[in-house]
């Protein structure tokens, strides 16, 4: 089964407490569309302008992303820059934001996109999120969407409209809080789902993450790294690697939304120990399989009942 | 295998954004004492004035907790208040703390007492911490200490000591952040491992907590609840099911450390539900089963591979 991502390819620069990066390739769509890759086949839709270099393209090539939907415009490509703190790399601040190319981006799907059956929509402005989720025919079997704070306040209604009509949606802890006006986090996944996903996706960034599904929790603690360089996409190659193994097992049972998460995890890991996609476009399979087992050995407990259950005070 | 606590019985008030109560009963030996009485026997040595009402001690006995430590003086019981923020409830800010009859504490153990095998010595003057831990003999099995900002700043000297002492540390997250002097939790985790202790737990409050045995990190989601009434205890609560789990068994093996971490959870996820120790002290032994079963359920991902490995694109 294959998946289609729209959103934006871009160029950031960034300064972390572990360095800085000036035009380095970034982007919601090019952190996904990799992190995907590893599991499931990637068609990608955005826009890049005339400075978009060659060698950058050819890294999605080497990870057999479909590349046929990126749009190349006469203009410079969007660029992002941004500080993050370094008290807290869960806080960073934007410097500068040249939308560039991007501010026309007007997606038209193909044929074969349109019946792609998984679609996630990046964090791009809702009304284009429903567009695109309009052209696509037959309905995909799943649609998640991303968005950010920037939408919550200033495009509320609409993004209403688009949360209404995915499957599931990743928000940030902040932004679920924000969209659902409720501080207790179980209470905001519950009326987020009652506007109609059926899967909320809580991302805490070095937290962890929350994952309801209709009734069911799912809380996960983030892998646990002695350095991280830069946080940057990590929310992306999460989105990627969760989307990416629903696409490649069509297990949209809870075991599998839960393995979907924990996969996720083990790719946000990974992009955060470089800049850029440097770390997550290098990975290999035994690389995954092993953080996936560091994962398990890092965060479980099960097992461990002695057989006449809890000890008990005489 | 008993079990030797060290620290304030106290009287709060306290304002959550969920209400407030006046002069109730706190204090980290009595959370760490009543959560512990669910596992295994324990003592008390603290201090508390004439003002002392008849009904907390008798709240106390009802949990079997052996109170001839708990010495009667002249004078009021410490007293705290605070305040929660509403946006977050990790933070709180102190309004008041009246030492009061706790200002003279100085624990002289009765020989009884100095063969506990198990100690905890909650958060006092890291120098009266090490007085008590002098006063053992032989020395216990396993000592643990939990401690506060407050003497990282103003006692660093006292508390390596101590620090450098015991087999436990229980920290929060900020603490153990400046205690090492390290951003990074798994390199916090090190400098402190460095400074004596083998066991570091890392409490990060809604966020969970994090125990480095040696080389082995635990990391552990808090558990999800609609409602946080009042998160008073809820570090003292979990030390005490952590401490109450390994007397009762006496199993420091990696899988009974990380046992130990998920009914100390569990515990203070029910304290957190209502003010004081109202929650904590009705618990039945069903209560905590169930939880721990839901534990495992809120976290649990193991076995969710498919037989043939991960899926790889084709």
């Amino acid at each position: 089964m294959s998946l289609l991502v729209v959103g934006s390819v871009a160029y950031d620069s960034v300064q972390t407490p572990a360095g800085s990066r000036d035009v380095s390739l970034g982007g919601s769509a090019t952190y996904f569309s990799i992190a995907a890759s590893y599991f499931s086949p990637v068609s990608l839709v955005a826009v890049i302008g005339d400075d978009f270099m060659p060698e950058h393209v050819e890294l999605l090539e080497s990870h057999a992303v479909d590349v046929s939907g990126l749009e190349r415009r006469e203009g410079k490509t969007f660029r992002w820059s941004g500080v993050y703190s370094t008290e807290d790399l869960n806080e960073r601040e934007t410097l500068d934001t040249q939308l560039n190319v991007f501010a026309e981006f007007k997606p038209v799907l193909t044929d074969q996109q349109r019946a792609t059956e998984y679609l996630f929509l990046a964090n791009i402005d809702p009304q284009l999120q429903l567009e695109v989720l309009g052209q696509m025919s037959p309905r995909p079997k799943l649609v998640a969407l991303d968005s950010m704070n920037f939408w919550i306040e200033g495009a509320r209604s609409h993004l209403e409209d688009i949360v209404g009509a995915v499957d599931l949606v990743f928000m940030d802890e902040g932004e679920a809080r924000a969209f659902a006006g409720e501080e207790n986090l179980a209470q905001a996944a519950s009326r987020i789902h009652s506007v109609g996903p059926r899967i909320v996706v809580i991302k805490r960034g070095e937290h962890g993450v929350l994952v309801s599904n209709g009734g069911s929790l799912f809380a996960l603690p983030a892998f646990i790294l002695d350095r991280v360089v830069d946080p940057t996409g990590a929310g992306d190659s999460f989105a990627g690697g969760f989307m990416g193994m629903l696409a490649a097992t069509g297990d949209l049972t809870d075991g599998g939304i839960r393995r979907a998460a924990v996969l996720g995890s083990v790719i946000g890991s990974f992009t955060v120990q470089d800049f850029s996609a440097d770390r997550l476009a290098a990975l290999s399979h035994d690389e995954i399989t092993d953080r996936f087992a560091a994962f398990e050995r890092l965060t479980g407990f099960a097992g461990l009942e002695t057989g006449g259950g809890l000890p008990q005070r005489e």
